[in-house]
């Protein structure tokens, strides 16, 4: 998917909402772990087909299938399936965090992009330079490279200041300007990171931001709007746990839908203000 | 396995080698794609067989494991169980370079020790502690952080010096010394950074490193040796290619072998002029 068709997708969803499918088998509702064979799936199905009016993308978080082992690697790639086939228009990320030496990197990038068809994989930046360019060379395939993550531990090391006063995070994003540039590469940024999205929009103005910690984490859609809205919105918001197990009972994928579609709303408002829509 | 043990291991085996199953099925010798159901498993088979006099680890590398699929991921699950049915004693390592936020942390952290049951998994520090700390929680099981890798892109982030002058490697070996110890964390040291050993080993003298980067991508064992051997070893140093690619005829266990062999005999020379045999 190109950067303009991301765009044209945000204004026609009036929504920059990503679900994500961080699907625990141990918090499915319990009607599913009994009736169905592939519950994950079963549950994935219901969750996407309720939602897909209310978001732009999808995000498993591979972590939560990898734990099941194979059947867990069969609930993934079913889903990725689906969504392909049935919902064409909404962009599939990948959110695996992966990043190893070029040789290696080249092999999730054949992994991700050519045999399971996503359109964007979360990739970690601490190998720096050739573990991240093999994920680039494929055309409207996207790298989401870790700026600055929404979890404490972000503290740790990203805000780590260098000799000239720059943050690693800004370092990052600085030198991965000569990787890649808006229409192959994002950035993840913390909805918890608050006024910092300014002095990432000091630096990358144009590229998509892909935004995770609103909702159960605790960041605010206002502050992320706010600081890091641009003209073609550059923000793809991502709910998990706050949208896909709002509710356990039958009625789980309508409950998916209601919050959905909540943030779908804050999300059109957003783009009225900032004169997107 | 503990510390202890891993020591006694290296002892019994006079070796401290870590045999790397990147196994890429793009380079299988070609009669095993012909006659073998898993080609994959089949190849790892033969060469755990014969390299295992002579090693003390194995590391599959889950990129070429994962490019294939379902069937990749069966290939990975038979390949662990085997090595912990018929090579209990050597040590498995996950290369996988995971690292979340802390829930989904856990999920890979159950995934790979409670699922597969293999001793260790390479983790990226780049999230910082809540990232890491959910796969210290496991007894007898090793989180191994990226500190130094092997590869040209360490230099784009990790040589980066702090206003104090510290490197960010080094900043990531001090902190993680307050979430791990000796006895549940080892780190990754790329054998192409020279007498920047002496810099690792100032900061975490007792801790195993693994050490990538010996064989196909240029570093020099006895450098290795020199500045970073301590009173238990405290090295495992990794080959994959050299090792696992060295012949694709029939022949291609023979010859794995016999490479294996090799490297045994100078790490022997190594352990008894460093009197730890």
């Amino acid at each position: 998917m190109t950067y303009e068709q991301l765009f044209k997708n945000i204004c026609k969803q009036k929504s920059f909402l990503c679900v994500g499918l961080d699907s625990d088998i141990k918090k499915l509702p319990p009607h599913l772990l009994e009736e169905e064979e592939d519950p994950v799936f079963a549950f994935n199905k219901a969750i996407i087909d309720a939602t897909a009016p209310y978001c732009v993308a999808y995000k498993p978080n591979l972590a939560f299938y990898e734990c099941n082992g194979l059947q867990g690697w069969a609930s993934y790639e079913r889903t990725i399936s689906y969504l392909r086939k049935y919902w064409p228009n909404h962009f599939i990320i990948a959110d695996a965090k992966r990043g190893d030496i070029g040789n290696t990197s080249q092999m999730y990038a054949r992994s991700f992009y050519e045999e399971q068809q996503v359109d964007a994989l979360t990739v970690a930046p601490y190998m720096g330079e050739d573990s991240v360019t093999p994920f680039l060379g494929y055309e409207g395939k996207w790298v989401i490279l870790l700026a600055l993550t929404s979890n404490k531990g972000s503290l740790d090391f990203q805000l780590t200041k260098d000799a000239d006063g720059n943050a690693l995070f800004e370092k990052i994003l600085a030198t991965s300007l000569r990787w890649g540039n808006k229409e192959n590469m994002m950035y993840v940024v913390g909805a918890t990171q608050g006024s910092l999205f300014k002095e990432v929009r000091r630096i990358v103005p144009e590229h998509f931001l892909l935004v995770p910690g609103v909702g159960a984490q605790g960041g605010s859609l206002e502050d992320v709007c706010r600081y890091g809205m641009n003209e073609h919105c550059g923000l793809i918001v991502n709910s998990s746990r706050g949208i896909i197990f709002a509710d356990k009972s039958a009625c789980f994928a309508e409950a998916a839908a209601a919050k959905a579609r909540e943030m779908q709303q804050e999300m059109e408002k957003q783009l009225i203000e900032n004169r997107l829509l």
